[in-house]
């Protein structure tokens, strides 16, 4: 067991990658020159010998862990300062465009609005055309990637290139985008081709457990050094992204993190933007009464609402995809027009910004960061209701509106913005939510916090000291609460306190937050399960919050009873049969149909692979010529020759189009026993066991890969018949009779590649226990067994099924919630008994025959 | 599989717990008044229905995780209050009586000395008498039960009290002791009697399942009101406790550690201790510049001398503990007086500590708690190497000796405690250890900072504005750096903040923890993980940093070959055999001896409990009857009754002691095959079978154990021969005859219990891969197949062996790093094949005579 089980997924997909890796780039080992240079002594023999024995020692460094974690968080900081860099030089360059042009207001909304359309267009076709897996946050996908599933293109240097480019540019547009998603994602590619690259000095980067646990480092370095929050980036990646999360990897992410973020905040220093190492959104609440206790409720109250408006949001951004999707027109038009969608997205959304348009109303003017440097801010705006009290200063002026109060911009802001931002999000280009929503959370703080301050002028503490209320805390609690609702996660709190320098409000911070992701849990799926389930990515729903009733359904309850397998002493007509009545990946390998016992599990592509050996033209042509070598010793000899040449230029070459003709009717579906119907034209009747064989695979696969399937077929059944033509003293007949004959032959698995120990469970395995099990191991099946006897299989879907529908009771048996567990030991017991007994009488039975057998002989091994 | 897989180690015995205790505790279920109320129609009836309705209703409410948690976190925050006051109350009287008899230093001392002492010395004989596992911190103890072990009496009610009783005089006496590890304990403890309690309302409290993962969020809950640190609780539970963990369990730890530390902190307010909720140990350094880069290799070094310091310290402990153990006299002596040893070490420590003696080098008459907030204190004490230019106020006057200077103090400090502290701790009170060295950090910290300051009065940076060091931030970078080195976390970090209120030093603090913790644990284990070895508990070692040959070494290089087996044909004899000649608990239950597949595990108590029925004098004399009922039909009959009689006696009364003297050497180990050797005495043979189980048995327990099995099979013995007088018409040789043909049948598994799926691993699985099974799933063994056949066996044993002994390649092949991929895999498919091929080649043979068996009629519930 466990020696694939993650492989059934794609590891082995992903070990053939390293393979060829291994023999594309390998070849030129480094250890090379240096064994040579031993036998040829030249000049400078002793000083090169020398470099190298230092080269070696860098190298054995090189394997280290902690050597990968540090460039890992080295390129990471640079990358992300680089990318910083780039974005505030975007933004800088639209503010001095709108600000040059303040003599023409038409000129001025020309360029307000060109600017970030020309540069999200341009975002949205460089990815497209790059690497179109680049799109989106990336968070759902390296959740799923850290399940163990390998998604195709995901961590290489196109998509990595594509997703710094086009981020960079999505940001510099200054549309309502986040980056933290993206970075994780660039991250793990970082340590993707970090890896690639170092295991060309060694071979400790080949190992995928080991590249498991450096993705998930990754994940947090992203984070962490996004925010320059290295416990923050640890947490949040963790609770995004895993399930089970072994606490032995957790030094890793903490220090390429930690390492990560102060490298990012020193080059900061270093470019003379701060004098030293502080947080990015610095607060300076007071310390010694952030708050008081009777402002709790209002902590909650946000936490609350922040949990409504978080499901709301995930709601609002799947909604609109789904619109985007289901209406055929504008599909077929968007479809066509790839880049007018997010172009006419931008245009919508700045000229609803433009600061001297509607913009006056909602900050438009203000980029993210400064939206979130003045709302952190520590003064109060609202003094008793009469903003003209206080004065705002620098950038702060974007508030004040002449003829409204602050109330109404920041209510304005958060309506606009909510949509603003549900609906960026939905561009094809690379882009985060967390950013956006963080916003929005600390406007709506701010907006309570202010209210309160309205609401006790003095404070609400009655001793002898006043302390106001700070609504800047409000602000900080809002914006944890409002991301920590829409990702479902907790540690945004300690994000927010690295972010803003202190941890005074952590118990608010807390309430609300948990608040918020009890609000928001009970509602809706995370934004990153709704879009992992939106790109339909292989998934397994989490158990929720209550979850008695998954305690008592059980295995037996849910899985497919009625499933095919395969024998060890089947013969091939009987895989031929199988695969026909199945479109399971993995198929049981039992002793026999009277046993049932589970020996292992093999895959279906194995099973195709022995078929269509077993079938294959040149074993055909091999006994033919072994029958004909009898016969005639010479003619045939000599046609085989020709026949070698064929195959392989057939190969290469393209079938001859005359001959495709008459074989297309040959891929209707056939009888699925052939043996039984008699052959209705000779022709096509060349090769029927194949070509069924092909129609099965065809079958398995989605609807959409058909047409491929199809033509695999069409071009495997013209070259048979080019090497039918070539072998022309062949009849169609002979061929049928000896497929025939070959069908009814014993299965020879001594070629195939079976996982000996598939993962195995008992009916009475409770729901709760299997899905524990299954995303601890990462598993998409497992079989269920009773005594070695095999019973049935569950797979993701019936478990995913169980899941979403074990409140509605569909398809799954409910216990009563008191079903004790001693009425469950009882029916195990019997149930065990029973197979058990069953299996003891047929071996009463079948004793003594097989005693009397040879297989005696294997006893030696085993000592007793 | 995993019907059972983590109920080998002890589930079983949970269960089995769980269910005597619900027929104990359940009788009077809450349910059984109101189903009879509807019979029985009284005056009040429809009230009391309405009443019954709502409690239904509440009941149905306690079954929701989160009422459990609420009170989960309200008990604990209250205990550790009412805890921390009655703690104060203690220092306060002994600080009290010092300072009232100032007029005599001899009676002075007295009071200073006997106070602790006498309270030190009631802990220990409290718990020693009470609860003997309340000793100690409790963290390891929790991290075995989470694993899935279950340890005996740790989660009483008497624990509980002897805990809180024994901790709150410990703490109060003023010793270098801690309490997060006990905290961590009494959480544990009140969570289990919270789930028993609310087991009364509803069944939902009787899942294991969910019980472990309530005691992981009471884990949390410990620490986090231990520190009023919910976020660096939860984590510093998962870091100690886990070694993978469900994300999903999360917001368990964090929901009750919040409002735990909510209540703890409000009940501080409420009390009129402080104004609103703030931190435990607030500090008040500046927000603006709180620390220069350029110090920086100060913070590395605090750092790594932490790492070196930690290990020292976890090395001392560990010595101390096994010197005492080892010095037999010293052992002898006090283990007859038990209180002597916690007498005698609170007398030196307080000796050394009296203030007016040696005390006054070293703050002797600051409480932890003072020690700490001196030491965090913001001003600078030294300087410019003059300590008289600063003014000591208050508390910090203790630091200030007037012939030396603030260095001398605090270096005595840290070489008294740190010798103290790690002595102390073995002191068989309840008591944990991070405290202490939290403390010692923090002093370590403050010496580097006082020097630092020393050394540039005006502080580092060259700008305009002169940034003097802050020597309370080296402090705590220093006791999150020593603390973190000792117990192996880097969330110390985490707790540091939430202690001081401020995140300013967050980049100082994680390079010094990440720093201490990469050198401490190359060094020495956690103390937390050197307890458990103390204690010689169930433990999985870490795999450590840098673990490259984990990948390289397999599961075949480590497994036991050679097992012991039971087949599905076996004979009884073949039981006995086993059973004599292996120790294992789990005997794997194989098909046959040819085919050696896999079906199942059964437990060694099983196969006794089958052989010793097969055996039991109640079958014999049945058999005998029977046979005698052929020949006399009525005098067997009425000895089969007064059998009966004398069974139900000797069961219930003491054995006659006359019997006693004649079975004794019977007691002596038989050869393991009694049937060959001739009988030796008559008396002696009766009973053979059954008596050289028993020894077999005993021999299986730990020779501790040896006396009560030698009892138990004495007792067995002797009812044997009372039946033997009673039933008297039996001669031992019809009885040895009897018995060697009952142990010729073949045996009959259906009453035995089988785990029909125990955990199977294959030959190729890399030891990495195996220790995440291990620990991810909790395993004690598995076995190891190849396609269905068992070849070996692999137990937390050769695990921790291979482990351990890996690096120094001891019994453990080790293979070159480079042994790539493709290797192993041509290796592995080689072997399968091999396999296959052996099977399949039986199964050739084999063809025939099953096909004409009966077996093939069983065919029907699998369809093909």
């Amino acid at each position: 067991m466990y020696g694939r089980y993650t492989q059934d997924l794609g590891t082995f997909a992903k070990d053939e990658a390293a393979r060829l890796r291994l023999q594309e780039g390998d070849t030129p080992r480094p250890r090379r020159p240096s064994e040579l240079l031993e036998y040829t002594q030249g000049r400078c023999a002793p000083c090169r010998v020398c470099a190298l024995q230092c080269q070696r020692f860098l190298i054995s460094k090189v394997g280290e862990d902690w050597v990968f974690l540090i460039l890992l968080g080295l390129v990471m900081a640079l990358v992300s300062w680089a990318m910083d860099f780039a974005i505030a030089t975007c933004l800088q360059a639209q503010k001095w465009m709108y600000g040059g042009l303040d003599t023409n207001v038409l000129l001025q909304y020309m360029a307000w609005v060109t600017y970030p359309t020309v540069l999200i267009t341009f975002s949205a076709g460089f990815t497209q055309i790059l690497a179109p897996q680049a799109v989106g946050s990336g968070i759902p996908e390296m959740k799923t990637i850290l399940r163990g599933i390998v998604l195709k293109e995901y961590l290489t240097l196109k998509t990595f290139v594509a997703k710094v480019i086009g981020l960079t540019c999505a940001l510099g547009s200054g549309m309502p985008l986040g980056k933290e998603g993206p970075f994780v994602h660039i991250a793990s590619m970082c340590a993707a081709l970090l890896s690639r690259f170092l295991s060309l000095f060694g071979g400790f980067y080949e190992n995928e457990a080991r590249n498991i646990e450096m993705l998930a480092a990754a994940c947090a370095v992203g984070v962490g050094c996004c925010f320059a929050a290295p416990i923050g980036g640890v947490l949040f990646s963790i609770e995004v992204t895993s399930t089970f999360f072994a606490v032995r990897n957790y030094w890793r992410g903490f220090f390429a993190a930690t390492f990560s973020a102060f490298i990012f905040r020193v080059l900061a220093v270093w470019n003379k933007d701060e004098e030293t190492i502080t947080a990015l959104f610095k607060t300076r609440f007071r310390l010694d009464f952030p708050f008081d206790l009777q402002e709790l409720p209002a902590f909650a109250v946000i936490g609350i609402a922040s949990g409504f408006g978080g499901a709301l949001f995930v709601y609002l951004n799947r909604k609109i995809v789904q619109f985007m999707r289901r209406q055929k027109t504008i599909n077929r038009f968007l479809m066509k027009k790839r880049l007018l969608f997010p172009a006419l997205v931008t245009l919508i959304i700045s000229t609803l910004t433009f600061p001297p348009g509607f913009g006056q109303f909602m900050a438009g003017q203000l980029t993210q960061k400064d939206t979130l440097v003045t709302l952190f801010d520590n003064q109060t705006w609202a003094k008793q209701g009469i903003n003209d009290e206080f004065e705002y200063l620098g950038i702060l002026e974007a508030w004040r509106h002449p003829r409204s109060n602050v109330f109404v911009t920041l209510v304005v802001f958060i309506l606009m913005k909510f949509w603003m931002s549900a609906l960026a999000t939905t561009i094809p280009v690379p882009c985060g939510a967390f950013m956006p929503v963080f916003v929005i959370g600390a406007a709506f703080g701010r907006l309570v916090g202010e209210s309160m301050a309205a609401w006790f002028p003095d404070g609400i503490h009655t001793d002898s000291n006043t302390y106001r209320i700070v609504p800047g805390g409000y602000a900080v609690v809002g914006a944890a609460a409002l991301s920590g609702a829409v990702t479902h996660t907790v540690s945004t709190a300690v994000i927010v306190f690295e972010l803003t320098g202190q941890i005074s409000h952590i118990l608010p911070v807390m309430i609300a937050v948990i608040l918020a992701n009890a609000v928001a849990q009970s509602l809706q799926p995370s934004l990153y399960d709704s879009i992992i389930r939106i790109k339909k990515l292989p998934y397994l729903p989490e158990l929720g919050w209550g979850h008695h009733e998954k305690y008592n359904v059980r295995v037996e309850d849910i899985m497919v009873r009625d499933i095919r397998y395969v024998t060890l002493n089947c013969k091939y007509r009987d895989l031929q049969q199988v695969l026909h009545s199945t479109k399971m990946k993995n198929l049981p390998l039992v002793e026999s149909a009277e046993s049932m016992i589970l020996l292992g599990s093999i895959e279906r592509t194995q099973v195709g692979a022995l078929l269509s050996n077993q079938l294959s033209p040149q074993r055909r042509l091999l006994a033919l010529r072994q029958k004909a070598l009898s016969e005639d010793g010479h003619r045939l000899s000599d046609s085989s020759i020709r026949f070698q040449i064929s195959t392989d230029t057939s190969s290469g070459t393209p079938a001859r189009p005359a001959l495709r003709k008459p074989l297309k009717p040959a891929l209707k579906r056939v009888p699925s026993s052939p043996a039984d119907s008699p052959p209705a034209g000779s022709t096509d009747h060349a090769g029927i066991a194949l070509k069924s064989l092909f129609c099965a695979n065809a079958a398995t696969e989605p609807t959409e890969a058909q047409g491929t399937a199809y033509h695999k077929a069409k071009r495997v059944r013209i070259s048979i018949v080019e090497e039918m033509i070539l072998g022309d003293q062949v009849t169609p007949a002979e061929i049928l009779e000896w497929e025939e004959q070959q069908l009814d032959q014993q299965v020879d698995f001594s070629s195939a590649k079976i996982d000996p120990a598939p993962f195995q469970l008992v009916e009475h395995t409770s729901l709760h226990k299997t899905h524990t099990i299954f995303s601890l191991l990462g598993l998409d099946h497992a079989f269920v067994t009773s005594i070695g006897r095999l019973v049935g299989m569950v797979s993701l879907k019936e478990l995913r099924k169980a899941i979403e529908g074990s409140l509605t009771g569909k398809g799954v048996k409910v216990r009563p919630p008191l079903a004790s567990f001693r009425d469950s030991t009882a029916s195990t017991t019997e149930a065990d008994t029973t197979a058990l007994r069953q299996l003891w009488d047929r071996h009463q039975h079948h004793h003594m025959p097989r005693e009397a057998g040879p297989g005696g002989d294997n006893d030696d091994d085993t000592p007793k």
